[in-house]
């Protein structure tokens, strides 16, 4: 029988885990710049979470949700999201309670949601994200922004917009809600089953839906920032005065609402026109959750995040250089002496923090140079009978072509000293 | 109502962050210097592939999955060991046919298994694994192990033994089931109904049963190591003599069988008698799978591998320094206009790759000093009335408490000039 891996989900082969890992340091550099700091929830939680804080009327949970039971009967989903555990970490842990009132976090990892696969787009996918959590402050939003496009910008990416609007505050979305229905009512029967409980439940999710999209009401529907109370209108104000303080481009998009429940005032996406990605791709968003850790059990404690998919910002990075990971040494002996010996030098010089490998195969001189290019090696070290008997090793460097005999007690020396531009060894 | 982490899963809150980060990076250096690369399979897999691999006997797989049917109703479990996972992405990408024979791969993430919670074991818990696939030769056995026994000494663990046994092949296997078979023939009666269930299908796993654990017939049941063949001998024989070599202690364990079903030939345990994990603690071992491959639909390719617990390398690691993450600066504003500053001052220093933050809570220097203090800031900046009038900061070094005026457009000049000790800037 053969297997596979499960539909939508890919493996990051040894080719590409590299990619990969340049990119993770990535981010973890730029949030550390902003004093960010990583935070790991469990990759499953209770489902009552999701439903709770992303909204029982999104797709997601509706729809995309990896659900199951344990063997306790307690219903269990794997995360289709990062916001979710971080504030539900939040509270359980009673980070509320430390001297800093502002938490900044970041997270990254494999994210869940039953969609039909298709490209650019896994059941297993990933998501880096940040969430700064316990100040209701515009220029907590704005600093949540500058790291969003500071990201996207050290990826490389060219033509970058950032994407804002206002979805306002509580009386600003009871206003908004109330214009939405009338807006509405006259075609409500027009619209999808899904809809017309949407109508009632949340009349927000309308504006998200997939099958009512081309309806001719969808397009002058009523904008949030128009209905925006004193208070919201003041905060929106203050987020795009700091944004032009800091010379960041941006564009007020009145058609923003993003697809989860649990954001409020401030929401933005970066949207990206690079060939890379394609014209108006959407390379991440976020916005601000004022309600979301008072929903889950916590005080009224206000937070603002973004969440990017790892996809996404991977394809962003794919021309930066990979880095140069090539071997300090290919270990190449001939016969079964010589490879006893070659075990000890590998070892040894592992032990010594150079990267070095050696033939396991039994192979020729010919097919073990071949892996010696393949691997990039810097030296590649020749052992035959010869050298076993004079206990020396054949030392080649595969740039310079030059070949030195070398005493075996002064491998390590000989290759400190000719290979002072290699890596970095402690 | 309050939400909580599922039983037998934990928050990595962010002041353990910076350790599991760092305990990743040194298994990546180790992993380099051997030139093995990191391999990231799905979350989940087809049940199917586990049961099959690891075996159907097995605890793992007949007590501990997490397994649930996805919405087409296929069943998936959450991986609860990271080898499986491997072998089917090497025969599902045809990997045996990359022109290096050898193949080195190592994996680092969540596993999954429903046991009763209890200290240092979780529901979600971590591996760092490694599999070397492609020869069945015993150095590459030994390579396995000498790279086991380095990350553990890397992480400064004291009182190392490495565990060795041999499994033997198949021709050994049957001799030796045969034996077993015979030796449990009298008391079969008196074992429990798993064991009896194990002695028709898979004896080898009544050496591993929790239940029988304390019977008079299992301490003088026979080794494995008595029943090998001539092949299964001179491999064996080879694998110590390598170690003996390389000057790597060992002892050889006759009753080590592991408790999952694709071993065969070596199999070792690394252990600890180090205080910090307790006496006689596995820190985690592993052996060599002739069959796995072949089972799994692929060719007749024979692997070795081996897999770390990483809670537990984390508590070895605990108390090597975690790394100096003060920040480089702490921006302190006194007032709006200062505010606005500081939020220009802080994106531009964090732009030009320095590690800092601000004040976003409107307190006092008081308050501040302490927020400065607390990040390990080394210099704090201080922006008030007067400053943002006379376009300065006052710079405060935390370390030699001098304090300078800088003028706006010098800052990072300043920093560069006093603070070269710090952090490395690209």
């Amino acid at each position: 029988m053969a297997y596979s891996a499960p539909r939508g989900t890919v493996d990051i082969l040894s080719d590409n885990s590299g990619q990969w890992q340049q990119l993770e340091q990535l981010l973890r550099t730029i949030c550390a710049n902003y004093n960010v700091k990583e935070m790991r929830t469990p990759i499953f939680e209770h489902t009552e979470l999701f439903t709770r804080a992303v909204g029982d009327t999104t797709d997601v949970v509706t729809k995309e949700m990896y659900t199951f039971e344990d063997k306790k009967g307690r219903s269990m989903t794997l995360r289709p999201e990062g916001t979710a555990g971080i504030a539900r970490s939040y509270v359980e842990n009673k980070l509320y309670a430390l001297p800093e009132k502002l938490q900044k976090y970041y997270y990254m990892g494999p994210m869940f949601r039953y969609e039909r696969p298709q490209s650019g787009r896994q059941r297993q996918f990933h998501q880096f994200g940040v969430e700064m959590i316990g100040l209701e402050s515009p220029y907590v939003d704005v600093e949540a922004m500058v790291l969003a496009v500071t990201v996207v910008e050290a990826l490389g990416l060219q033509d970058i917009t950032l994407h804002i609007n206002s979805l306002g505050d509580e009386e600003s979305r009871d206003a908004y809600r109330e214009a939405l229905k009338k807006h509405f009512e006259p075609v409500i029967k027009d619209l999808c089953y899904d809809c017309q409980q949407r109508y009632e439940k949340n009349p927000l999710r309308i504006l998200d839906c997939k099958v009512d999209r081309e309806h001719p009401f969808m397009n002058d529907a009523p904008h949030t920032i128009d209905y925006l109370s004193e208070n919201a209108k003041a905060h929106f104000d203050k987020v795009c005065e700091l944004l032009d303080d800091l010379e960041i481009e941006y564009v007020i998009d009145t058609n923003l609402v993003r697809g989860l429940d649990y954001y409020s005032h401030t929401v933005f996406e970066v949207i990206s026109d690079d060939p890379k990605l394609g014209a108006g791709a959407t390379v991440g968003g976020g916005g601000r959750y004022n309600t979301l850790i008072s929903e889950l059990g916590g005080p009224d404690v206000p937070g603002v995040g973004f969440a990017f998919g790892m996809e996404r910002l991977l394809i962003a990075n794919s021309d930066v250089d990979a880095e140069e990971d090539g071997l300090d040494v290919y270990v190449m002996p001939l016969g079964n002496e010589a490879k006893d010996l070659a075990m000890q030098i590998v070892t040894m010089l592992r032990a010594n923090g150079f990267t070095c490998d050696m033939d396991q195969c039994d192979r020729g001189l010919k097919g073990q140079f071949k892996s010696a290019d393949r691997f990039h090696a810097h030296f590649s070290m020749i052992i035959g009978e010869e050298e076993v008997k004079k206990e020396v090793v054949n030392m080649k460097c595969n740039h310079s072509k030059e070949q030195n005999e070398v005493l075996l007690e002064n491998i390590v020396a000989f290759i400190e000293a000719h290979y002072e531009g290699g890596h970095d060894h402690e």
